[in-house]
């Protein structure tokens, strides 16, 4: 998605050889007009797969899952990570290991809102590592739903995850796949 | 707001007498419809405010606020929940305190993201004892921004946050006023 990797070239910086600070315009302060042009990308890219339900994972996936979710026509619903003990029998729930955070946590959905009757997109905005990814994979699979794929804003595809989740079958789409980055260089993208 | 008071009486359940659970439509499954609905009537509201950046919290204020903001054709800002230490000098630091999960925690904002440029309209889903909104205020005040006021999807009136918050003078709009609740009763709405 070119407007995207414009986007990303132009206000995105680059920390390190790994952290990509996009904090400007899509997970700290959000361009809604931008997050409507990902989303109708993404529905184009999805449109043939019915998708009735996008599950994305909180916080900074929830605008721009809320904002495509109007291509889809259809309801959001948002994993919650939790550091409580949860109510057996009420959530499904699986364990996520944040690299950025340093520690693993638990990802909650309420299993009234996720079922065999769905046929679920899931939305975020980065994918690395894979880890966030793949417990929202395991929730739709805890739920008998049916996963149509993955739509991600930004991969940076010089870490494993988004190979590792492709080897297993699923569909994922990013919009900018990052092949690599550095201060000094910027950001070049995969294609 | 009669569209939504409706569908607060139709799909929203009462636990006690101070739990309004609206995790169907709101603030765990999200339906995005309702949501343009309730961005246009806070537009419509908030018109002629000039408002150019919308402030809320994370997690359950981000969709709502994004989908309205593209009635206001303004970027969002989302203030952050944080147990960490954060970098002195870099972000506005408020203290919280949650009645819901009993503790207390930071919310911050990066000072890039807000300024005295701004004129800032905050969203959030609920206001019941203030506290967050509160801090989302005394966030703006540190920025210097102005206040243009703050969008309410849900106020439980009967509790006091609404009208100390607007005894200061601040404009607070809540599109579904709640007087009075119980599990045998229901929702009863001011007006």
């Amino acid at each position: 998605m070119e407007l995207l990797k414009r986007r990303i070239q132009q206000d995105g910086t680059v920390k390190g050889n790994d952290v990509l600070k996009v904090d400007s315009f899509l997970n700290h302060q959000m361009d809604v007009a931008l997050f409507q042009e990902i989303g109708a990308e993404f529905q184009r890219r999805f449109s043939d797969c019915g998708v009735n339900k996008i599950l994305t994972i909180e916080a900074s996936g929830i605008g721009i899952a809320c904002v495509a979710a109007q291509s889809f026509h259809c309801p959001v619903v948002f994993a919650k990570k939790s550091q409580s003990k949860n109510i057996a029998g009420e959530v499904y729930a699986t364990r996520v290991e944040s690299f950025t955070h340093g520690r693993v946590y638990d990802v909650i959905v309420s299993k009234k809102f996720l079922g065999p009757e769905d046929r679920v997109l899931i939305i975020d905005d980065f994918l690395a590592n894979g880890a966030a990814l793949e417990g929202l994979i395991d929730l739709v699979d805890q739920a008998g739903a049916q996963l149509a794929g993955a739509g991600i804003v930004i991969e940076k595809a010089f870490q494993p995850g988004g190979d590792r989740i492709r080897a297993r079958g699923i569909r994922v789409e990013a919009l900018a796949r990052v092949k690599a980055m550095s201060e000094e260089g910027g950001v070049e993208f995969v294609d």
